[in-house]
């Protein structure tokens, strides 16, 4: 018997998710596993997500997971390194994952094991290049990329090719796990699985495979669920789930938090949003004069953009300010410290975890909480203040509401 | 020549202010003119006000009043009596007041006088049968009334009409004017004028004289401007305003700030939240408790409230928890530390009280900001940064936000 985790937000779950589970499944005949670390309700680009970790579980488990584990707001709404490096410690550390399969766009996955060993251990050679690039003003994702293609344009690799790896988010991504593991010094083998349809930023819908960035963008435009654009991209399961869910909550966006952001930012003095991770070089000062002139949360987004800031680090960034994720927290904890189960339809893949598992696997989120130590504690109360601010604004009937500490894992 | 000063909210100005203003000219055959002291964007009772201060001062001038001072949230959002005592401080330091004009309700102004003379001056006998009503667990109002009316039995007072001013919210605040202006030791005189119509808590619609609590509400339900009952009940200058008004601003309400409220008190830990003037008493776990179970904000103020912590008070404190109004500010400016003029027609006025006003009087915001040495630059950044978290979330169009220090105050 096989475990392959895989790294995921199913934001929401769609058919290019269920191909990549299907096709893990023929791979290994069946004889096999499949565990879903899943992002809690803020996302990894630093939004909410469309809907809460419990719902995203349940499509997941309704498309064949077996069980789904949370990945905390706090480690997985960061920079593509840190997600990706955080989510392969704890596939690593639960001690039963055996492959991690990842989506791929690029047509040759050799490039993505070339870049991530490359990176894994920088040379001197990569980060002198790397240094002149950033010092012309390019953002580190943008300098990283030259750098790369600078370097490895000496060896026979084809550099078209490259440039369309380092072009994909989910290419981006890939490199990142394979860099992890290998730093972590990992006995995981990986699985990659060729994405069929969209790289997953395309905005646009498509006849089967769209992205989900085209079906959040589709859901909280039309704002119904119940017709064929959508039901030729997502499998039934997760329709249905969306139809149920979105009586009890509404979708999850920037736009819905907006009135908060924009208070969150408002109500902080310069000095106080200085203690977030991200906020450096002057950008409190531009955040504070932005956000009076600015008619919306995407325009708000847009004017602090430049060369070294991207949308997606000043979104992350407003998601930390929101949810007062500050220096204290983040460079307290850099590693998560346990492993919270959301769904499982298999018990003796729990009895294996719960066995296995170098980090507390927890089932019942109070009764480890009463058990934990102070700093354990400290990481619960994180998550759960993400997700109530979450809730709170989501739910369509606040009386609804329902604590951390009252949601049940699902066991089938 | 004589100046009346008249404390007010125009939360929004309506017949009843516009009698009061009438009345002293009568009274005083014209040769007056009119000050007006008035609340900023969060009023007394702990709530965003229906329409910026800016719209309310142009309201009073339109209606009579020669000048409109801002009275700054830090002081105003506070309780009957600390409310009414800064604003006769402010009134007492510009140095050009003789009267103040107040509106009472009940039949008889001299219990007003009564009490506050006796309040004024606690005596011990007074004191003790006070602390008995509360260690029964009455709220400070309710044992205060309790106390007097033991107090004043024994005397020739008709105790019925002493009830009637104690119930009275109106008699309420004219009792705290008197009794600053005894604590002052001020010259200023007062100028009684009685209330027509409803009392201003009343929450329905009357045929001429409605009050601003029903006429508020009367608007945030029926968002119809141009009607009868609200012809009948506010002057026509009142009328072009609010419908000029709300083609740029939402009308404020906790309604439109809950989202703001609920999050203010999620975000923050209980430590955090008795670092808030009012929380105390373990009331910071009722808060975090409540917060979670509630359809609104209405319902959240009202499973709260207790004997010892009526809805206004919750309802401030919320308001406080909101804006960041907490220990260390309220505790370090007990007194407001300059006057800014909203609207002036009268330049002569201007003239008069920047020559004698003990405050320094403030007609551009930028200007005396640059001037002011730390502690007033901190008072203006709490009213502005107040100003600001109001006009983001009113505001129908975010882009049309503009900078307090760009708004110049209306000299007809």
């Amino acid at each position: 018997m096989n475990i392959v985790g895989i790294i995921s937000e199913y934001n929401p779950f769609h058919n290019g998710h269920l191909h990549q589970i299907t096709e893990i499944k023929k791979l290994f005949k069946n004889n096999i596993k499949v565990i879903c670390l899943l992002s809690s309700d803020f996302v990894q680009r630093g939004e909410p997500a469309l809907l809460d970790k419990y719902a995203r579980a349940q499509m997941a488990i309704s498309n064949g997971a077996d069980m789904v584990l949370e990945y905390p707001t706090l480690f997985c709404c960061a920079s593509a390194e840190s997600y990706a490096d955080n989510a392969v410690y704890i596939l690593n550390n639960i001690g039963i994952i055996d492959y991690i399969s990842y989506g791929f766009k690029s047509s040759d996955n050799d490039n993505v094991k070339k870049i991530s060993s490359l990176l894994a251990y920088e040379s001197n050679e990569y980060k002198e290049i790397l240094k002149a690039e950033l010092s012309k003003g390019l953002s580190f994702p943008k300098a990283r990329q030259h750098a790369l293609i600078k370097l490895l344009n000496k060896s026979d690799t084809d550099i078209y090719k490259l440039s369309e790896t380092l072009k994909s988010s989910n290419d981006i991504l890939a490199i990142e796990y394979e860099k992890a593991l290998i730093r972590q010094k990992s006995d995981i083998l990986t699985v990659p699985i060729e994405r069929t349809g969209s790289d997953y930023n395309d905005p646009y819908m498509k006849e089967n495979f769209s992205s989900a960035t085209a079906i959040r963008k589709y859901l909280l435009s039309e704002k119904v669920i119940n017709n064929k654009d959508l039901a030729d991209n997502l499998p039934p399961s997760t329709l249905k789930i969306l139809e149920d869910y979105s009586e009890v909550k509404h979708f999850g966006s920037m736009y819905l938090f907006e009135n908060l952001i924009f208070y969150s930012v408002i109500s902080k003095s310069n000095d106080e949003l200085k203690k977030y991770p991200l906020v450096n070089e002057g950008i409190e000062n531009l955040l504070k004069n932005n956000v009076f002139s600015c008619s919306s949360v995407n325009d708000f987004i847009n004017t602090c953009v430049n060369k070294r800031y991207p949308a997606t680090r000043i979104q992350r960034l407003l998601i930390h300010i929101l949810l007062g994720m500050n220096k204290g927290i983040t460079y307290k904890y850099k590693r998560p410290g346990y492993i919270r189960v959301l769904a499982c339809r298999n018990k003796s893949l729990l009895s294996l975890i719960s066995s296995k598992s170098s980090l507390p696997v927890i089932t019942s989120l109070k009764k480890s909480y009463d058990d934990f130590d102070s700093d354990l504690k400290t990481l619960i109360e994180f998550e759960n203040k993400a997700c109530d601010i979450y809730n709170i604004v989501c739910l369509k009937d606040k009386s609804q509401y329902l604590n951390e500490f009252s949601v049940k894992p699902m066991f089938d």
